[in-house]
């Protein structure tokens, strides 16, 4: 068992990984909306935080669902975006949008930008 | 949109009722181990605490996902089960075991009590 895994079970270490109210949404912009930038992710609709959407951004980083690369002439300014891992997650976030459509009202998805 | 909602985002809706790393770890013992009992859950081997667990069986009761009913001689005593609605979470549980088992090292759905 890895170290930081409560347990084998798949649930419990997917949830060890992204299990928290923001991760996935940050996932979500990228996979579904094509954000990349720090700027785009502060404009959703949730409102994360700067501060929490740095410790998101550096935790899927570090966990090899995005990569970052700069961009521009700013060679501070960075680009973000999912790598293989992070794309492989589509059937979950899928199956939540589904899950989410048919079983809490008023949820929709937007129609000129979804996938 | 519902009052406590974020954003009209069905990730983001679901992630608000159970986007916590032990919610849904309480409906895979429901759902996979079928467990009914406080101690049961107790037992699990993520190791949740019983101020939590109290706290999660309450809010899932309060979202419709499960309900309780006392049971035996003990009218304290209670039973936990899914609702139709907590059943419905099966295909996004599905998702998240496939996804742990292809890409989390060490993870595995134990034989005897597996679905």
């Amino acid at each position: 068992m890895v170290q930081s895994q409560r347990s084998h079970c798949p649930i419990a270490c997917i949830l060890d990984l992204i299990g928290d109210r923001w991760t996935l949404l940050v996932i979500r912009d990228m996979m579904f909306f094509g954000k990349q930038r720090f700027e785009e992710f502060l404009e959703s609709p949730e409102g994360i935080s700067t501060n929490i959407l740095t410790n998101r951004l550096k935790s899927l980083e570090d966990l090899g669902f995005i990569a970052k690369q700069p961009y521009g002439n700013h060679s501070r300014r960075m680009n973000y975006q999912l790598t293989e891992k992070g794309k492989s997650l589509r059937p979950v976030l899928m199956t939540m949008i589904d899950w989410g459509l048919k079983h809490i009202p008023a949820t929709m998805v937007p129609e000129a930008d979804s996938d």
